[in-house]
C-alpha cells in the first residue's frame, strides 16, 4: 500500500513582502521555507520533479543527473517533502516524488509586489 | 558626494523551474541568491525598506524594528545589498537602502510555472 508523509503547506502565511512589514513568526516561516529552496541541489532535484513526466519521479531515475550519492539525493528530497513542495509514495522498492501544485507559486507570490 | 555599491542582478540566470532541467552553474548562483532571502531577519528588513516611502530607508529607522543591534542590521543589509536585492547609498552619517526594482519578481519569475 502506498504511504505519504504529510504535506506542510509552505508559506500560506504572509502577504506579499512589499505590501507590508512582515511580522517575526511569519518571517520565520518564510525564512523556514526558503532555506529549503536555497541549495543547489535542491533547486535541481526541485526542477527535474516538475519537468517529469506526470509531474513525478523515482528517486532511482535522480540520482544520476544530479551526480550524488542515493543517501544525499534522499536526505535532499526528504528537506524538499518537509518544506511542502514535494510529495512522497512508496511504491514497490522505491520512492516517487510529486511536485505539491501550489507550492512554488505561493512563494512566487509573496515575493510579487 | 553620494556612494553606492555596485548592484548585482540576482538570478537573471534561470528559466523557470518547472520548464526545464536547471543546471548545475544556474543551481549555484540562484541557491546563493535564495541564501540571502532564507533568514527572519532579513526578509523583514527587506519587507520594511519595500514598504518605506519611497521604497527607502534610512538604516537608522531599520534598526528598531527587527529589535537587532546596527552591526548585525548593517550585516543583514549588506548580504541583500551583494545579493542584488537592495542597493546603498550613503548621505551624510547615514547610509540608506532602497529596492532594486525588478529584484524580487525576477526570483518569482523563476519559481512560477
Amino acid at each position: 500500500m502506498p504511504t505519504a508523509l504529510p504535506v506542510i503547506q509552505p508559506a500560506v502565511c504572509c502577504a506579499p513582502l512589499v505590501r507590508e512589514p512582515l511580522g517575526a513568526a511569519d518571517a520565520e516561516d518564510l525564512a523556514r521555507v526558503m532555506k529549503a529552496l536555497a541549495d543547489p541541489a535542491r533547486l535541481r532535484l526541485l526542477s527535474i520533479v516538475a519537468g517529469s513526466e506526470g509531474e513525478e519521479a523515482c528517486v532511482c531515475d535522480l540520482i544520476e543527473p544530479v551526480g550524488l550519492a542515493q543517501p544525499t539525493v534522499s536526505h535532499h528530497l526528504r528537506i524538499l517533502t518537509e518544506a511542502g513542495f514535494l510529495s512522497r509514495s512508496k511504491r514497490g522498492t522505491w520512492a516517487y516524488y510529486a511536485l505539491v501544485p501550489g507550492s512554488l507559486e505561493r512563494i512566487a507570490d509573496v515575493l510579487r509586489p
